[in-house]
């Protein structure tokens, strides 16, 4: 095996165990369930839902919002040509490891003063500004210092210099997709919706 | 647990096990090898390098292209404005799972054929239309068969319906991401970038 | 004043002179009124409208696309995260000067021969592949043979090179843009909608 | 001819004419003469050019940042995937109507303070906040008084609701995509491009 496979496989692994770790984690969190609960009941009340992200945190909530839409959700995604006012009762679910991310923060702060919406943050960080603003937090483990400690991110000693496999947000990010994928399945088996139903809705031109 | 914890812990677990098993995959893969020094021979060569695909596997596309421009890649999306002509010798990524989706495979033979650009596919169909137009092809597994049998993806026998929590693309695109995730680590460990020099070229303006 | 002012400024003249033409070409076709007609029956008749174009006529159908929503249609840009399924008896609007633009031919013959939706093509071109699929053709002229003797381009006899202020599908694409904005203001008349009508419906966070 | 027909053909004339006066105004505006040297200089200096802008006036800045692109520009839109850090030097180019689309002045300020960019404000509105932030400000006329009493725009009595053929930012909206295709035009003649060398750096793959 060359060294190039041998660091893909190895990073793998590394995100890997991180989202089992994520995985048993929400098994036990009530905010899960009251997520769930919400996304059900906004089934056909005629309100509507809208995700945002910035960079690749904004990449991961379109994943999501595609197939709220081929569950049949009326759901959009901020700043795309044909997203409409946010009103009184509609959901803004906002994604940010950080939870500071100024321009998914300062939306959050219009979604629930303004436009009084039912704000969800997703973020590693309960703290945050983001956190704060929301009606229901989400809490998503990004890198922590335990795995700092025990290799996948380490301080060289001699240099200083932080070295990691998953640099910057990369385990929030990937951690969220696959954490809300497993909401979609959800929502599909609550729903009794199957994957042709989810099929029937997919684009058939894509661009 | 409640039973909805329940369904999205499963389905986090199940998505993981199938990175795990990729993960193993891709270390024995030369095609992956062969990627990876291709890319770092892109590494101020002087080319560009496009990435493109469609629905999911598009954002999965556009998550590897923005550590690509952290790296300091001349790296471009397909679709997105300021994104200039393939020229020969350029990079084309193309990312479908099934290597049929119509505009992706016509596009890679444009890139192929006409701009003589150097054609990677990732696909999890090494017999696929998009697969032979590729001068390299990266096989990603999604479902497959004996997924089907052990339980994530059955047939319900009495409905004849397919049940899944892992509906559609769903394993092929998150396999796939983190995959990239995995090239990204190699070529900062190859190149001697850190996350701090990736920061630095982070947008600090995110729309 | 500066040349550099001139230059704009001339240029400024040559395309709403061009504009001027084209309001009075489009104020005699009854494919324009047919347009609208159509148009206003798809108010509330249930059915989606597409809108799809590549590089500046996509920008041109995403801004319609976005007075389309302001006025209440179930309206989607080909290639946005959650634009569904295309289905009989929806509405497909293919913007291209050529009409030859390989992307979007392939998508109107989707839209028309496996979707069966009402294709409208809005193109320079009468004799394109494209307006040869449509159900619906409007023309809205570029540059001409006309335009090219008597200014704006013309050749320069000693290099041979051609010279215009207008560069590739500058006029089609700004004719394009004020026509669907006289569509907007002529639905909005007969849809009996004002300005403020549509201000309830823009967005208040936009990303 | 039809009424439709009428409404199409009176409002392209209303914005067809708008953009004549616009063009007269900026004939004789020193900040144009100074924003296209500034642009001029910026062609094979190193530094990099970004646009943005929400809604409609993003679609504008869109249109713009691709001709600068075919003209050889390190261009970026704000938003887009592979877009980076704004540094030092960098030109930053933000398009709001009002001046006050809380993204853009926002953005704008991190742009101008800690960035250390040279902002651009193109804006209606020389009083607002993103005028106030900007090196150099060009006003283009949105909506006037005096066209809200000579017809586009009036006051309908009895009802007291406003009726317009140019809702919102329209008249800006187009004005300013004219004016910046006039400084395209500029450009070419002054850096000696022509349509040839534009169509060569054009994408000949567009998703």
């Amino acid at each position: 095996m060359s060294v190039l496979n041998f660091l893909v496989s190895e990073t793998m692994k590394i995100i890997a165990q991180h989202v089992l770790k994520v995985a048993d984690k929400v098994s036990e969190d009530k905010n899960v369930t009251e997520f769930i609960e919400k996304l059900l009941s906004y089934k056909n009340n005629g309100k509507k839902i809208f995700v945002h992200g910035a960079g690749r945190s904004g990449l991961v909530g379109r994943s999501f919002a595609m197939r709220l839409m081929h569950l049949g959700y009326h759901v959009y995604v901020v700043g795309e040509t044909i997203t409409p006012r946010v009103e009184e009762g509609d959901m803004f679910i906002a994604i940010s490891g950080s939870g500071r991310t100024l321009n998914v923060v300062n939306a959050a702060k219009v979604a629930k003063e303004e436009a009084k919406a039912y704000v969800v943050a997703i973020t590693s960080n309960p703290g945050s500004p983001l956190a704060e603003i929301a009606d229901l937090v989400i809490v998503i483990p990004g890198r922590t210092k335990e795995q700092a400690l025990v290799g996948d991110y380490y301080i060289r000693q001699i240099t200083g210099r932080h070295y990691t496999r998953t640099p910057l947000g990369t385990l929030f990010e990937t951690s969220t997709l696959v954490f809300l994928d497993g909401v979609i399945a959800a929502l599909m088996e609550k729903l009794g919706l199957t994957e042709e139903h989810l099929a029937k809705r997919h684009a058939n031109i894509e661009g």
